[in-house]
């Protein structure tokens, strides 16, 4: 058992003390614009943090080893499950009236990356503390694409594992440390430059320097959570919609493509691919049928109006940001329903968007077309293929067992719920909106409400959901089995 | 074309002359005991469908030959699309203010043993009318009986296929009619034998002879139509409920099961069944778990009611017979949601339940549980088994494919009915309660109500839902793919 847990706490020390900066953005904001009396909440929060994490290492460095695939299984559930916790503290002290259970899952949802907020009176707040929840959506983004596209593939888990040839499975050989220091270097700098970009984008288009970094923040990690009640609603501009619009489309692709794109000058590993062919197309249809219907209903009488709210909303959902411009939840209920069922898949494997990923989706299609040819030609051989490669039958399994599991987390979670007396459409959409880190669902979480009329008990099993949907359930659900304790 | 479609149309047309004396049964019960004035409608309803029988007969007896599986799709597809139109025409003329979308509907809803209605006022109605809609569910029940034990294993399709060892796909060699004839014979046999039991069993409780007659039929095909607007809750008789109750968990099971266990005299085939099993028990702890709730919540105050309700509403719902004896609706708000879901999975394969079946869903959870292994042990070969042999790779491509086009049917239904402007909840349970062959939604759809309130497209959608699901989605589906048209 020693030999299992110390190792990876003595890493774990390390994320700690790597995480412990975080806190001085906000110290920064408090000292130096805001002259808010928050100052010391933020300097404990770092203190404490950077403390504990050097502690942990002085108790741990001993048992320092590389780490194996098992290792990397509890690392990975540890930060997601302790890091909320450390966030979560100044927030509960700084936040008048926010209690234990809402400051945590406040804190999971900005590092997952989730944007499901349990705070309301947002616009009244410190700057301070909104720097701190958008901040964390941008570490949350950096932790969350290094695990999408470097660890979960060590681990055999993931959307990007599929584009791998062989079975798959954790890969026993591969040295863990430097071929994730090595994607990160690359593939956050691409990051930088996006971000940057993006937030010129956001002031050229008419926000704040304060609010621009904000934005910037919960855009690229494709987040969603913002400084005002009202989202981005709150500007009630064309600009700055069509600005988050087209950095949302471009962060719902893995920024792993960019970084090829970059290196190798070509547009090809973009333009070339099945998986972001679809997701472009799926966008594109969407947002006609919702024009179309915001149309035909009556609910924008112009089309530059009913197009910029369609693109908005359907990119903002489908990407799985969760940014709102106005109560989409009132619009004919087809819409609101469209939007959700597009943030369980629609984003590419290798983005920070959630859910089922466009190319398990993409796999699932060709297999069910599949199926149906089989019915009238029992012997021709038809196997799926992905990028002009047959894809393994294990691999197709994976995908099998990822969607099985996805939907028994999906019932199991929304009957928790429904235990607990929520309704029908608010529990389910919660669900959804949390498992597959959307934000917010319908009825009482629905885009003109937020999750803090929850109970507590509501609230954690949310906040369990937000954590397992951001790790592909199976990456938590394995320590439940006894084959991973078992020597 | 010619030569598909006629032999199909030979075949077609003496099921329709065999389905012609159905309308005596009314027609004798308006006739000797009744003397109400619907003798002509049930007289010209036989008249016309055996006239169009045989007229259909001399059109095409000369190209008369042994079906191919190809045949046998459109054969299946043309049973369940044209034969409720023919006993949809008495319920327009006989129903005062039934249009013609309800009267499809009702009919569509009485052969394949869905039970959800489209009328109100049940018991101010002709005795004749209420004989017919229940008498449709037992000649629905012997059809479905024979679909899914004879007809769709030949088809390479259906939950029973999955107990053949063999590659799925259609038995190309294998001839159709004389088999067919064959399982006719001995399950028919074992279906009246129940059938007579179970109608003795209402007298016995203290139906009048009429009645039990009626519920028997609505009984043994898990059917759930009922001559009151009440259902069984018309009786207000716990020896009633259990006697339903009984019953139906025993339909819930294949007859062909019976049929051995009588010629074998061994209860092995039903006790030594891992599908079985696994049904039994997961009605008797659902049965628990409603039970606490229901006293938990003080439903009921008493242990008896309180467990007399569980029983008779997790067996009527898990078996997809859709009884009620009260709003369980009202119920707090987990327990309808439970008794929806496990009517989606919980019969048993060969039975005429509708859903996934039981089996399906214990190759799926193993599957799971087989994938969460894989994580760790990735080359360990750790296949699915059923029954003690290995689940060969291509049946359970077969599954994921039927769970695949299963959910997106689900979801496409609920998007249809969404687009006509139904609420979010009716609209799914509706999906649910059609596309499960259930009977009762929740909403507007739900116990309390009927589907009398929906609108014409929203019958349709419905009403298209109970055949697919009836046919198990492929059936149908296979039909609008190319391949299929192609020589
Ligand atoms: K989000
Ligand atoms: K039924």
């Amino acid at each position: 058992m020693h030999s299992l847990w110390l190792p990876v706490l003595c890493v774990f020390s390390r994320v700690l003390l790597a995480f412990s900066p975080t806190f001085l953005v906000p110290l920064a904001w408090a000292w130096f614009l805001d002259r808010d009396h928050h100052v010391q909440v933020w300097a404990l929060g770092f203190a404490a943090t950077a403390l504990s994490g050097w502690l942990l290492w002085m108790a741990t460095k001993r048992h320092r080893r590389e780490l194996m695939p098992r290792d990397g299984f509890l690392l990975v559930n540890l930060v997601w499950v302790v890091l909320p916790l450390y966030a979560a503290v100044p927030l509960h002290y700084a936040v008048p009236g926010l209690t234990v259970s809402q400051a945590y899952f406040e804190a999971m949802s900005a590092l997952t990356a989730t944007g499901a907020t349990a705070i309301s009176g947002l616009d009244a707040l410190p700057v301070s503390i909104n720097v701190w929840r958008c901040f964390l959506q941008l570490i949350g983004g950096l932790g969350i694409m290094l695990l999408v596209v470097a660890v979960l593939p060590l681990l055999g888990l993931g959307g990007m594992q599929l584009y791998r040839a062989e079975t798959p499975g954790p890969m026993k050989d591969t040295k863990f440390t430097p071929r994730i220091a090595e994607t990160a270097r690359g593939l956050w700098g691409v990051y930088v430059l996006f971000s940057v970009a993006c937030m010129l984008a956001y002031r050229w288009a008419g926000m704040g320097w304060a609010d621009a970094f904000m934005h910037m923040c919960t855009t690229m990690g494709l987040g969603g959570l913002s400084p005002y009640d009202a989202s981005l609603g709150h500007y009630d501009s064309a600009r700055i919609e069509w600005v988050a619009t087209a950095f949302m489309t471009m962060a719902g692709i893995s920024f792993l493509r960019y970084f090829v794109v970059l290196k190798h000058r070509s547009l090809r590993p973009i333009t070339g691919d099945r998986e972001i062919r679809t997701y472009l197309v799926v966008l594109a249809v969407a947002i006609a049928v919702v024009t179309l219907m915001l149309l035909a209903h009556g609910v924008y009488a112009d089309f530059p109006t009913a197009l910029r709210n369609a693109a908005f909303h359907v990119v903002s959902l489908a990407t799985t940001t969760g940014y709102s411009t106005t109560d989409y939840a009132a619009w004919p209920v087809f819409v609101p329903v469209l939007l959700i069922f597009l943030g369980c898949f629609a984003s590419c494997a290798g983005s920070t968007g959630g859910g089922i990923k466009m190319v398990r989706m993409v796999l699932l299609v060709k297999q069910a077309r599949r199926e149906l040819v089989r019915i009238i030609h029992p012997r021709v051989v038809n196997p799926v293929t992905l990028a002009g490669a047959v894809v393994p039958a294990p691999v197709m399994n994976a995908v099998f067992g990822f969607m099985l599991i996805y939907g028994a987390a999906t019932v199991g979670l929304t009957m928790l719920l429904l235990m607990t007396g929520l309704d029908i459409v608010s529990a389910f959409t919660a669900v959804i909106a949390t498992v597959n880190n959307i934000g917010p669902g319908l009825g009482v979480v629905g885009p003109a409400s937020n999750y803090g009329v929850l109970s507590d008990a509501q609230l954690w099993v949310l906040s369990a959901a937000m954590m397992m949907g951001r790790l592909e359930l199976l990456t938590v659900l394995v320590l439940f089995t006894g084959h991973f304790w078992r020597k």
